[in-house]
Parts: C-alpha cells; structure tokens; sequence
C-alpha cells in the first residue's frame, strides 16, 4: 500500500459539521506545541475559560472544554449528573433525543422518553405533562438544536418547567453555541456540552461544557463514583480549575485548545449578537434561493434553526448522487440525512465561517445546475436572483 | 480581561510528554478541514489504519485512533473488556497502574494488585504468584513503559504468563509505541493503548488502539452492554470499520488525524528499528553527560527506558526552581516527579523528534549552568565532553 502525505482538497464544508474552518484557526493549530503544565499554557487555559463563559453567556465557573468531540460532551454531563437509579426525562425530536436515552441507562438510570416528530420542537406541554406523571424525576434532558433535523426547541421554557418540578437540566447546544440565542445562566440550564465543529467554526474534537452550582452540588453529592475516570469532573476540575497548584489529569490536547481559544476569540471579536444576527440573516437568502427552486424546508418556519436547514429531497432524485456530485464537481459539501430522515433529506448548514454571502450563492448555483441536469422538477432561473434580494446591496 | 491570540514561545519538549512536534506534523494539522464522511477523508482513515498496524507490529483489524487522549484509550480498553464481577489482575509499578485499578473499579469488575516497587519492572513471579492465587481472573493488566518512573517491564515474558493463565491482556504501551521494541502480535498482547504525545511525536489528544481476536471476542459476548457510548467500540468500529459502509458515531478530529497520518508516515519512513535504535543512542548519551555531571538514574539500568529518564534530583536542590529556569532562561522543559516521586525526581523526556543530539547538548549545558549557579554539589566541565564521545563523529 503506496501512502503518501495527505493532501486534502478545499471544500466548502455546509453540512452539519464540520462547517468552513477559518484560515486564523488553521494557523493557530500549528503554532508550536507546548507542555501541558507550562505556565503560559495554563494561563491560556484560564482565557479559553473566560471566553467559554462569554460564548455560553454565563458565570458558572465550572465552564471548560471536554477533551474529546461533543458525544464525550454528552456523555460527561449525563455520567457525572446521572445515578443508577435516577430517573431523568428524555425529549427526543431526532436522533440525539436517542443518544440521550443510551446515555440514561448506560449510567444506570430510567429514561422516561418524550416524543416528539422528528423536524418539530420539543412541546413543552408534553414534556409537563410527563413530570407530572413522574414526580421522582431527578433530570430533564432535551436538544436545543436538532442537528438531525434542524429544528429548535424553546429552552428557555422547558428548563423552566424542569426547574417548577425540582429536575435538573441538561442541554445538547451541540449546533446552538455561536449560531442562535443561547443564554445559560439567564434561562437557568444547569448542565451543557457543545462542539467546537458547528458554530464555533473551529477544528472538530473537542467539547466546551458548562455546570452551573446547583449541578455541582449535585456531582460532589454523588453516593457513587462517576463510572468513567476520564470524564469524571471531580478529578477533570483538578487540572481545569483555577488556583496555581494544578494536578494532571490527562494531557490536554494543546494544538486544539490553541485553535479553540482563536475560535472563541473571533466569536467576541464578532460579538455574540452579531453572530447570531449574520446566522439569521444568511439563513433567509437560503431559504429564498431554496424556496425560489422549489425545494422546501421540513421543519415548521417558527421552529427553524438558522444554521442547519433540512430541505426535502424532490421525487426522484437519488441523494447519494446529487451530494457525490456537488463535492467531486464543485467541492462542495452538503449533509445527508440521519436516522429516519436518511435519503429523504439534505441538511445544508450555515454554521460559523460557512454561514457567508459566497458560500449560499455557489450552494444555490451549484444544486440548481446538478437538479436540473437531473432532471429534477424544481423551477430554474429564479433561486440566485431571489439570493441576491435577500441579501440586499453588498457595498 | 485583554485576551489576544496566544503565540506560544518554542520551546524545546524534554518531558514526559508533550514531546517536540516535528515541522511536517505541525504543517500537517493546519491542512484545510474536509468532511469527516468525505470519501477522501475515509481513504486517510485506512491509511492511519495501516500505518498504525505497522507501528504497533500487528495485522489486528480492530486497530485505530481513539478519538482522546491516552486516559481514554485505557478507558476505551478497560471498558470494553471489563464486565461487572470479572476479576482483573493489576501490575503496578507507578502511577499509571493505580489508574488501571480505578479503571477497574469503576467498570465494576474486582482488582487484584500485584505491586512493585515504583522505579523497577514488574515482577513476573510476583504475577504468576497472583495468576495461581487468583484462578478465576480474566485479565491481566501492566504498564510497558512506566511514564511516571521510566522502568520499562518485560511484556513478551508477562503476557506469555497471563496467557499461561488464561487471561486475556491489557497493555498501557503509551510512551513505548515507536520508542522502544514492541510486538503486539508476536508477543500476543490482546488489547494496547498508546498516545500520539510521545514517541510518535505528534501533538497530544489521540490514543491509538489494538485489540487481537480473542479481545474481539470477549467484546461481542459481553452479558452487558459497554458502559461508555463514546467508548463502545461495537459502535465505534461501524465508523472505523472497512468497507464502503460507515455509519455515522462521532465527529471525527479531522486535523488531529491529518497530524497523526503524518507523524505515522515519518515513522515508516525513518523504520521501526532505526528508531528504536535511536532512541537507545541517544540515551546512551544523555545518561553519560548526567552520570558524569554526578546524577544517578532511579531506574536499574536493565530496566530502563531509553525514551524517559528519571534521575533523582541532587540533595537540597529546589525542584521547581531549577524546572522554571531552565524554561524561562532556556526554553527548555523537563518533567517532574509524579504522585510518590514529585519533588524527588526529574522526568527527561527523549522522545520520537525530541530523541536528537541537539537536545541532548542542550539539556545536558543548561542543567550543568543552573544547577552549578545554585551551588548544588556536582561535576563541571566534563559532561560535554562525555555526551560528545558517547555521540560519536558527526560527519
């Protein structure tokens, strides 16, 4: 087997993750590895806290990232708050509602399962009605941005119903974090993982996290020991706590960390709100062009996630070649659908970096060109056009 | 808080890990970011397969990068081939084989410890001692190469003896792999995790992984489901798995596994043997330049890994003053003392790119400088020359 250094070609990454990393945090992965425990590492560290805090809009001092991707996220919040026994309410609207539910009793814990059609938001009436049915309930867990399927839940409003019911909460922002309001501490969320490959636009791998007091107490309170050494934030928090004396842990994945902190960093460059407002703003000159075509969104208008938009495939058209197609011919990535919206729909993500002027007009250009070579029944001529409206005077 | 973009200084990595990361390795994680479904993406992925199989000397399919650090690779190894009740022998010799027994623990099975003494290898007898105390056992558990003391035990000779036993092994070979010979599959290792940190030379973050049949097999009886989603590698081999087919598990850390392809390749490249024969070189020299200036090793030299240097810290000598100004005056970094050993030793890493005569020179110049500034009671003016006639003509 003949190997050779690997020499990616450049994509243009709208799919749901990893989206578009930009140039700054490319040269800031390879800056020169440090050691762990250096002084100057471990003042960094302190910095990708505080710019954390920022990017989750809270105070809570145990706010850092998870050494691993987002699933290690997940799983960190659900073995450290969850104990044999527990029951903790799961609501699921797509697939990760499902890996929630894995996570429950993997840690020993009753899930009492939600549901809700995958494309729509979680219903908090439902999720009411189940903690009245469950009055021993300890946790409520939910997705606040379906990454399978686009679809945003109200936050706000089911972790105040959790809270009205004494529950803790834990929240997947795998695909909000950077994307769309998100407000820790002003909703209350107790627990929270994200991923650094959404809307951060950094490199995939690592998993910023964040408990609040109330979930803390809850970890120091355990009758039992946290079934994972490696996730187990009690001896986690000895290497990412503050203090000068630190102990280790494990070796933190330095290089990452530096792409993370430049990430974090154009984030408040940008500034939060701005980010949030450019994430809503692309997501209307898609959906023009989209629309414009003929192609239509599945999840409610009310209930759409500015940053992952989940389009049915039209009838007839083989998925599998349309995306083969976009990347060989134009580099251009678009996501497939997961679960049981495989082959059904396309998931097209403005996340971070991607969420751009360029990158909507070479997305709507290219699907219009492959679709109708296909010989799709979508409407030519008219989605690029609609792009531009949408988008307004570009001076 | 005026946080800007973190410019680390260049240090030179002479620790226990983090180890210099080579040019090539740090150019090749800052390659753009594709997919981590992208078809050339999982093309890489066979290749970092195949390289891995030749570091590790095994054609074991189930071979692969974990998504983590090497903390998780042992946890990956522990969960997965542990279940509850199953009896598991421990070899500790250091810091390292006190982790496996919480790995243990925490998978519900029921350690057995075999201990040594920290700074020496595992003792065989005191093993089989163990093996016939304890008929019931499953596995066996030791540590190749001792990070936190430098001993390097005898796993050919230890893993013949579980097996005599009927035990299934789990080798921590995470500062072994490419810095000292290592055999999976002629000396039958069952399952192996190891870093990228260390002797590969690659930044931290990934442990490669290695389970045989028998390992496999163990994994698809399981009474119980893997405690760990991350982990499960039932579910983490249908991404890793061959074949066209992948099911999405995690996100991969795309840049991460760019890194590590490259720092594989270099290693094909120089051969497994020349860098073994390396790394043993240049402990050959580092050791003459230490004993001359009057340091003694803390290891037996049989034991001894030529990729970690422990060397007791001479009598009245401050530990962290002589580590801060060997980084601040020469940008050079050392490792300290781990759990029993902290304050009583020094780590000197000669690992993967960081195994080279400059470093040697340089640690050797500077330990001489500041330990002679402090007064402490050693020999100047010869260890130089001794590194240098150890080293040989350069030409």
């Amino acid at each position: 087997m003949e190997i050779r250094s690997f020499n990616p070609p450049v994509r243009t990454l709208m799919g749901p993750g990893p989206s578009d990393v930009h140039p700054r945090i490319l040269e800031a992965i390879s800056r020169p590895t440090i050691g762990h425990l250096d002084p100057l590492f471990v003042g960094m560290m302190e910095e990708v806290k505080k710019l954390l805090q920022y990017a989750f809009q809270t105070d809570n001092t145990l706010t850092m990232p998870v050494s691993a991707p987002g699933s290690a996220g997940m799983e960190t919040c659900f073995a450290n708050l969850v104990e044999p026994g527990d029951k903790v309410i799961v609501c699921q609207n797509g697939v990760f509602g499902g890996r929630m539910k894995e996570n429950v009793e993997r840690c020993g814990g009753v899930a009492v399962m939600v549901e809700d059609e995958w494309g729509t938001a979680v219903d908090p009436q439902k999720l009411e009605d189940a903690l009245k049915a469950n009055p021993d309930s300890k946790l409520v867990a939910f997705v606040h941005a379906e990454t399978s399927t686009g679809a945003q839940s109200d936050a706000k409003t089911l972790v105040g119903l959790a809270h009205k019911y004494n529950c803790l909460t834990i929240v997947d922002a795998v695909t909000s974090l950077g994307g769309t309001p998100l407000k820790v501490d002003v909703w209350g969320i107790d627990a929270i993982y994200s991923g650094t490959q959404k809307c951060l636009s950094c490199t995939p791998g690592i998993s910023p996290v964040s408990f609040n007091e109330h979930a803390q107490e809850k970890i120091r309170n355990r009758k039992t020991k946290v079934q994972s050494w490696f996730m187990d934030l009690n001896l986690v928090m000895g290497y990412w706590g503050s203090g000068a004396k630190r102990s280790y842990h494990h070796t933190a994945p330095v290089n990452a960390l530096y792409a993370l902190h430049e990430a974090l960093l154009m984030l408040r460059e940008e500034g939060l709100e701005n980010a949030w407002n450019r994430h809503l703003r692309n997501h209307q000159a898609l959906k023009a062009g989209l629309e414009a075509m003929g192609l239509s969104f599945i999840v409610p208008e009310a209930d759409r996630l500015p940053q992952l938009n989940a389009v049915s495939i039209p009838q007839g058209v083989d998925d599998a070649l349309v995306r083969g197609r976009l990347l060989n011919e134009y580099n251009l990535e678009i996501g497939a659908g997961l679960g049981a919206l495989a082959g059904k729909v396309w998931r097209i993500g403005l996340m971070g970096h991607a969420s751009r002027p360029e990158n909507i007009l070479l997305c709507v250009a290219a699907l219009e060109a492959v679709l109708s070579d296909l010989g799709a029944d979508i409407r030519t001529g008219v989605a690029l056009s609609a792009v531009q409206k949408e988008l307004g005077p570009r001076s």
